[in-house]
C-alpha cells in the first residue's frame, strides 16, 4: 500500500502501542498507514524501535528508561514523563490525547502478558468512553466500548462476544444467534461470549445500566 | 526430577489445560509431574495431544471434535460431553471436579489470546472460591484468589498486584511497598497492579467486601 495518503492531522485516530503482547507487523503495519500520530508507552520503545517505526510521542514513567543506551533516549520524539502512580500508562496517555483534543484513538499491544496490566487496560476502555473513540485490537479480537444503542453490519456467522464489565442491565439484541432478551450480564455470572451474527446484516443491541465491551473475533 | 513420585489420588491439585495462550513447556512439566488428573478443554486436544501428555479427561461441547480424526477421538481417556451454553468450558470442568471430590485445581492456558475467554476465565476464580482450592498460572504470573485474611512469606522485590474483580471495599495491607490503608479498590478506577514486597518477609492483607484477586509476577 502507498505511504503517501494525505492525512489531516487529528481526524484519523492516533495510535497507542501499549507494553503487553505484540500483535502481528500486517495489523500494525495497517493502523501506521493511517495513524497521523503514534504514541508508544514506556517500556513498550525497546520493542517499537527495532521495527524501524516513527514514534512521535514516548510517555511513562520511564522506570524502565534504565535499559536504554543514551542514543535512543536522544531520539528526537515528545517525551512526556508522567511520573504519577495513581493512574497507568494507558490511562496517561489516552488522557494526553484527549487533553490535546483528539477525538479518536487506537490501541494495539494493550492484553496479553502480565494479566493485571490487561485487566486494566480492558477497563480503561470503559473509564474514558465518554471522552474519547476509543478501540482496542490485537490478534483475536477488535474491542471497544457498546453504546446504549448500537447498530452495525455484520456477515454471518461473524463471533461476537457481549461482554460486561461488572454488570449491565436490561440488554435487548436483534440479529444475534444467541438474542439477548432484557437480560442482565455480569462478568463471573453469565456473558454473551462467543455469540455470533445470525445473518448477513444489522444487529442491534441496547441496554440500559452498567457497560458492555464488544469483541469482535476473527 | 524422576516421575516416579508417588502420588495419592486427589491429594495433589489437579490440572486443567485450558484453551488460551501455551505456556512454557517447564511451567507445564513442572504442574505434570504433581499433578493426579490432567484435564483438557475442548479444542486445547489438537495441541496437548502432539505434546506426548497423558490426558485424562477430556471436556467440552467439542464443537470442534470435527477438527479430529477418528484414531484421536478414540483415544483412551474419559469424554465428558458437556453441551450447556450455560457454562463456559472452564466453569464445567471446575465443577466436574468439584463433584468429583477435588480439593484443589491449577489451571494453565487460561490466559491470553482471546479476551472474551480471559475475561470469563478470570472471573471463574471467584465463582467457585468457596468450593475449591484454585490457582492460574501463565508464563508471567500466578493468580488465585484473596481470602479475606491473607498472609504469606515473599522475598523484599516480589512483584504482588491486588486487583478487584468488580470492587473490593476496607483493605488494608502490611508488607507492601504501597500499602492499602482501608481504601477501596475498584477495576477501571483504581487497582493496587504493581506493587512489592516492601522487605523479605510476611505480607499481610485483610478487606471486608468484594473480591480480590492475587497476581504473583515473575
Amino acid at each position: 500500500m502507498s505511504s503517501h495518503h494525505i492525512i489531516r492531522e487529528k481526524q484519523e485516530p492516533a495510535l497507542i502501542i501499549a507494553d503487553g503482547e505484540a500483535c502481528s507487523t500486517e495489523l500494525l503495519g495497517q493502523l501506521l498507514e493511517w495513524s497521523p500520530t503514534v504514541m508508544v508507552l514506556d517500556g513498550a520503545l525497546k520493542r517499537v524501535l527495532p521495527l524501524g517505526i516513527k514514534v512521535d510521542v514516548w510517555l511513562g514513567d520511564f522506570d524502565s528508561s534504565r535499559d536504554f543506551d543514551e542514543a535512543v533516549i536522544d531520539y528526537p520524539f515528545e517525551k512526556v514523563h508522567t511520573p504519577d502512580q495513581l493512574y497507568t500508562d494507558l490511562e496517561k496517555g489516552i488522557m494526553y490525547l484527549i487533553e490535546k483534543g483528539y477525538p479518536a484513538v487506537n490501541i494495539v499491544w494493550g492484553t496479553g502478558m502480565r494479566m493485571d496490566h490487561t485487566l486494566n487496560n480492558l477497563h480503561s476502555l470503559k473509564k474514558f468512553s465518554d471522552q474519547i473513540k476509543m478501540v482496542m485490537m490485537d490478534d483475536y479480537s477488535v474491542i471497544y466500548p457498546l453504546p446504549k444503542k448500537f447498530i452495525k453490519w455484520y456477515a454471518k456467522g461473524t463471533m461476537l462476544s457481549i461482554m460486561p464489565l461488572g454488570k449491565a442491565t436490561t440488554i435487548k439484541s436483534k440479529g444475534l444467534k444467541w438474542e439477548i432478551d432484557h437480560r442482565s450480564l455480569e462478568l463471573g455470572d453469565r456473558t454473551s461470549s462467543s455469540n455470533e451474527a445470525a445473518e448477513d446484516g444489522f444487529v442491534e443491541i441496547e441496554y440500559e445500566g452498567g457497560f458492555l465491551l464488544m469483541m469482535e473475533s476473527n
